[in-house]
């Protein structure tokens, strides 16, 4: 199967590719040659050619790409032709926000439920959704066909829960706490680990700092 | 100068290594082999070795890290050892997430100022810290010396407020606006785009099944 050999790096890429079609269409432009594609990403044409044959080129050579053809085959290919039901386990602040980022509704993904350990959360509605107690989410997750699963908890419960979600078969755990999960390769993870991203920053100030001196 | 070498890929695995040395390094190990962290990190022996030679190897041969000084040494290389101020740009349900999460403070990011265009915020305390009105955010970066600028606001505004942050000299831009900043160099620039993140998991949950038909 040619797709197992797609790298994690263009996998990467593909999400921006969508974001950067998705404008495009909404500018009702209808062809774009990579050349024009890379000045607009900054990335080079022959990037842009070598990510897009991995799936097939989906280009005419000298003719540029259809922007509607390709933001519906990327988006085939990212799955967002599909629905996910997704629950949020957290109902802090950052828990919150991901329930009220309402773009992600518009990709697909149902925000069905909102779990929290904390009682005095319990009466709280989220988004039309009431926020419920943790003990409830197994039967839950079974009940609503749940595939995506979003940890807002600290690492020191993201663990215990993470198991909870492997046994009750969980598709995917798109995990915000600061710690790497180990889970079976049936149970797909994205990890959106905030501070390392902002040492990452940090790196770069200081070494744009030390190339000055 | 050899850090210029450093790719990318690197880079972004110093922040995981730093995590999980400070693991080690709360459990009071004091020594680890490359072959030992590469179990516990799921990374081959060779890529550890080989990373942490861009910063001059770290290691004794046969003998092992000295895991509070391989900790000292990476903190150093991404700056932790440094205090940056920061301030974070929308005050909404991810400004505040952000604002309250006390482990940035803990690395030395001290949380100095918190905007909102929503005068119905202005009286608002978040971590002892009140919103203030966009317009006061050029006088405090110049006032408070601050190196880093949060932004948590629509995409739409995003890049306006981007323009005003580099005209007065912010070091770095934490970017959780779904937009690609144009920045000139001297600025650094970290996206955290949710979205993309979320199509990497929707990815990967379709490429499972697909390979399991």
């Amino acid at each position: 199967m040619a797709e197992r050999e797609i790298s994690q790096a263009v996998i990467s890429r593909l999400p921006r590719y969508f974001r950067y079609l998705g404008e495009l269409r909404d500018r009702e432009v209808e062809r774009i040659s990579s050349q024009e594609l890379s000045r607009l990403m900054h990335v080079t044409a022959s990037q842009i050619r070598q990510d897009f044959n991995h799936f097939g080129g989906f280009g005419q050579q000298g003719y540029g790409y259809n922007v509607e053809y390709l933001y519906q085959e990327i988006s085939k290919i990212l799955g967002l032709d599909k629905t996910h039901h997704l629950i949020i386990i957290g109902a802090g602040n950052l828990g919150q926000a991901l329930a009220n980022y309402m773009n992600f509704q518009r990709r697909g993904f149902i925000f069905t439920g909102i779990f929290d350990i904390n009682p005095a959360l319990f009466d709280r509605q989220i988004r039309g959704i009431r926020v419920r107690p943790m003990e409830e989410m197994t039967d839950f997750i079974r009940q609503n066909n749940v595939d995506i699963a979003v940890l807002t908890i600290p690492k020191s419960e993201a663990v215990a829960v993470a198991r909870k979600l492997t046994d009750v078969g969980i598709k995917a755990i798109w995990n915000f706490a600061h710690v790497d999960l180990d889970v079976p390769e049936e149970v797909q993870v994205e990890n959106v680990h905030l501070s390392d991203s902002l040492m990452r920053l940090s790196y770069l100030i200081g070494r744009y700092e030390s190339r000055q001196e």
